[in-house]
């Protein structure tokens, strides 16, 4: 793993719980279900961005942080949701029993719920702290809006709600795949590097750059997740495979098969690397969008 | 009905759904899942209070608005949650079918996520619309961080993980009843009219005794849901009774009995009357209490 890579994961797994509020005596299990999957671990690739591109923008670690762990409480909340048995009935994630699987179905709910809601707290408890510094203050609400909106029933919750009822999109199946992707996970992705370029104080030529380098990486990293499914390891993945073809779910190597997926992937890749040609940390960024690319878990 | 209640109330149902934001094609059944539980009906005692509460502390319905409807969103993705079949499985809510007997147990976890979501948003973006201005912006985010915080790990979540696990809280049985209704239902309440008071821009003082004013008609309108499941009308409820004693729920008639149970609801409607003794809109206010604790739906 490269060491900056390390270095920024590594920083905000020892924050994630500093910023998850203590539940009292009486619901316990509800914090211990958050901790739970909080510490099943992953790749953190959306605090990483927001925390590489705040500082491509200028700006420090510690200004991103607040921001960047609200973004993976959502991240952590959606896949407890979604493996629910409600939903994609999964009962493994990152190589453990799913959320519902250890806690119950009902506490599962309860977790998810305390995640998002936790999140959104974190983002107004940090625009409070700095409310007497205007610009600080309003850097840090055009980033919690960001988060939010991109997390939300126009973003990331829409795309799930695609995903589940895809039959009730009126388009064809690349427009569905498109739409779908583009929310349930590019949303979010691209949100990450947006929120962490306004906290890191970006002009807006430079937003613009670092929101198109998350957009790109975002469209890449859900190809190469489909193609991941069809061609992963269950053991590397800390996930089911062939899950997706089971549920007859639409992907782009059902849909363009597995070579033309992966020229698909090179190419937004491609784009996100000439996003960020000549700015600050565009090495790591680069790297990152690569290292995505490859990988194979 | 009072007619300043009925003219909130109307003010609140025309503006519902103005704040919720519209999905794309691709999710219109996300949209109509949470539009159907928003115009479900009910009391809309939440934003009521606050509009009430902002209004005794000199604020306009206007300042208002948001965070009434951000709190009555919280509060219906609440009951599509609790009633979900993982929860407490109800079939019927305010003489409806619930969420998810209409549009699916899936469908019910995202509205109810779609809801919290685009109640953060609704307020991210109010604080934003009033960035310009440091006064304003910062009694708008106190007020949305009170809401936040009371609808979350440490308020209302944390009263259902408890409600779903009494068992776990360490804690004799009033102790425990105390502590699940504080949270389940009392936070969300007193929150309403302390963010009310904010908006409207009230001093320390009168923050003070509007909020106790909150909290104790919270505690008096568990205690008579409580006595309604034993004593009311399924047909004026629109829900079924006898839910809580059928799943041997901890509840104030269970533990204290009809008669002392409705003693302890005078008690805290007194207390509350007292709160906001000698300030603008009192006479409102009191009635609010009054009619909460003689309704019988």
């Amino acid at each position: 793993m490269h060491p900056e890579y390390e270095e920024i994961k590594n920083l905000v797994e020892d924050n994630l719980l500093r910023f998850l509020p203590e539940t009292e005596s009486g619901s316990s299990i509800l914090y211990d279900a958050m901790k739970y999957s909080l510490e099943a671990g992953g790749k953190r690739l959306r605090p990483v961005l927001l925390i590489a591109s705040c500082r491509a923008a200028g700006g420090s670690y510690s200004d991103a942080l607040p921001y960047a762990c609200a973004i993976e409480f959502i991240h952590t909340y959606s896949l407890i949701h979604d493996d629910h048995p409600s939903m994609d009935n999964d009962d493994l994630r990152r190589g453990k029993p799913t959320n519902h699987k250890v806690f119950g179905d009902d506490m599962a709910i309860l977790a998810g719920d305390g995640l998002l809601n936790s999140a959104m707290d974190v983002m107004f408890s940090d625009i409070a702290r700095h409310a007497d510094d205007g610009s600080e203050t309003e850097k840090r609400i055009r980033a919690a809006r960001e988060i939010s909106a991109s997390a939300g029933v126009r973003g990331m919750i829409a795309g799930q709600a695609a995903d589940v009822r895809p039959e009730l999109i009126r388009l064809d199946d690349a427009g569905k795949l498109r739409y779908i992707h583009r929310n349930k996970t590019g949303a979010l992705i691209k949100a990450a590097a947006a929120a962490g370029a306004l906290v890191g104080g970006a002009d807006e030529d430079l937003l613009g750059r670092l929101s198109h380098y998350g957009e790109q990486i975002g469209i890449a990293f859900q190809i190469i997740d489909d193609i991941l499914d069809v061609t992963g390891d269950t053991k590397l993945l800390g996930k089911n495979t062939g899950v997706d073809a089971e549920l007859g779910k639409l992907t782009y190597p059902s849909l363009y098969g597995v070579e033309k997926s992966r020229a698909l992937a090179e190419k937004a890749t491609d784009e996100a690397c000439r996003a960020v040609e000549n700015i600050k940390d565009s090495e790591f960024l680069k790297f990152l969008a690569l290292d995505l690319s490859d990988r194979i878990s």
